[in-house]
């Protein structure tokens, strides 16, 4: 790509270095930032900095929190005997999303991964495993990828756990809700028959 | 979709201002700024606002420049006697990548569309035909969409410049080169016929 400007060129380079965005679809964004009014790159360029230099993790969950213990944490109706074991924000966010879980999360910032560098001294497993030993925990609900390197999190934190008196459960894997079996995948098809409920436990909800 | 921070949300909902950038594709871009050193998100916003405050239009083209006369038109070696009337910046550099033209370009900044509220007086036309006038430019080669706007505005420029002495052609269409006819749209298919060339031409190329 031939640039006609130095300072375009850079911008262009820049926005491209995000995952996912390449140096055309950059352009487009960058061509369309110089139709739109100056207050509207600044605007934009001022939020992600403020962003990027101000936000916080929750001391206690690593949830992003724009204070040190996040709304989730410090709200008295959440039922903090129950913690959600998750890989990063977005999963917080979808499982928010359902309304279906009254507890506490934890967010690792990632599963254990050799392949990566990723070792358990780079999660947040030290603060959850302390959690635990304070002893009002009752249950852990894992909540990570069904990968190899999910399942490997999910071991090393249950060994670590295993001595207190701790409940571990996992989210349930199967068919998702309205798709049709021909089009689920042999793994998770598999596993929805090993891990049958019975038919009456789904009258009841 | 629930925010456990203003920050976040305010970035997220920054950034999915850019067209073709929604909110998940949003929140994916700005979690991802937040997983890499802070420096690299100041790179970025640093280039987005020095690209925004201080780009230029060549003042003889309109392309995007960083000084007054832009590189192509200041290129002694390029033929100032036909002129490529364009769209916008990325047409000039789609051309310019094919290496086939030696001209000049202006760059109309859009086209003539009603129902967007475009008229004449908003693009760099006048500029055009002043540079007509001088007498220098022999051609005017018309490489805009083959829209009803495209079209609309090629006429109007024509009209225009009319009555000065200059030649005016538009950009071949016709079946991509490689293009499987079964696959090409119908109208193209048809322009292609209507449009043939003399066979022998095709040789000496
Ligand atoms: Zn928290
Ligand atoms: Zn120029």
């Amino acid at each position: 790509m031939e640039f006609s400007s130095k300072l375009l060129e850079r911008a262009v380079n820049e926005m491209s270095q995000l995952p996912g965005i390449g140096k055309r679809t950059a352009l487009r964004l960058v061509l369309h930032m110089l139709r739109q009014p100056k207050e509207q790159t600044l605007a934009l360029t001022e939020a992600l900095q403020t962003m990027r230099n101000d936000i916080k993790l929750c001391k206690s969950c690593h949830n992003i929190s724009d204070v040190d213990v996040c709304d989730i944490c410090s709200n008295p109706n959440r039922n903090e005997a129950i913690i959600c074991v998750v890989e990063d924000v977005r999963d917080v966010m979808a499982i928010e999303n359902t309304s279906s879980f009254k507890g506490l999360y934890h967010v690792l910032g990632g599963k254990i991964s050799p392949m990566d560098g990723v070792g358990p001294h780079d999660l947040n497993i030290e603060s959850l495993v302390e959690k635990v030993k304070l002893g009002k925990v009752k249950e852990l609900i894992f909540a990570l990828s069904s990968t190899m390197e999910g399942d490997t999190t999910n071991f090393y934190i249950y060994r670590k756990i295993q001595e207190y008196n701790v409940l571990t459960s996992t989210i349930a894997r199967g068919i998702s809700v309205g798709d049709e079996l021909e089009y689920a995948d042999e793994i998770t098809l598999g596993r929805s028959i090993i891990n049958r409920i019975p038919f009456e436990a789904t009258l009841k909800s």
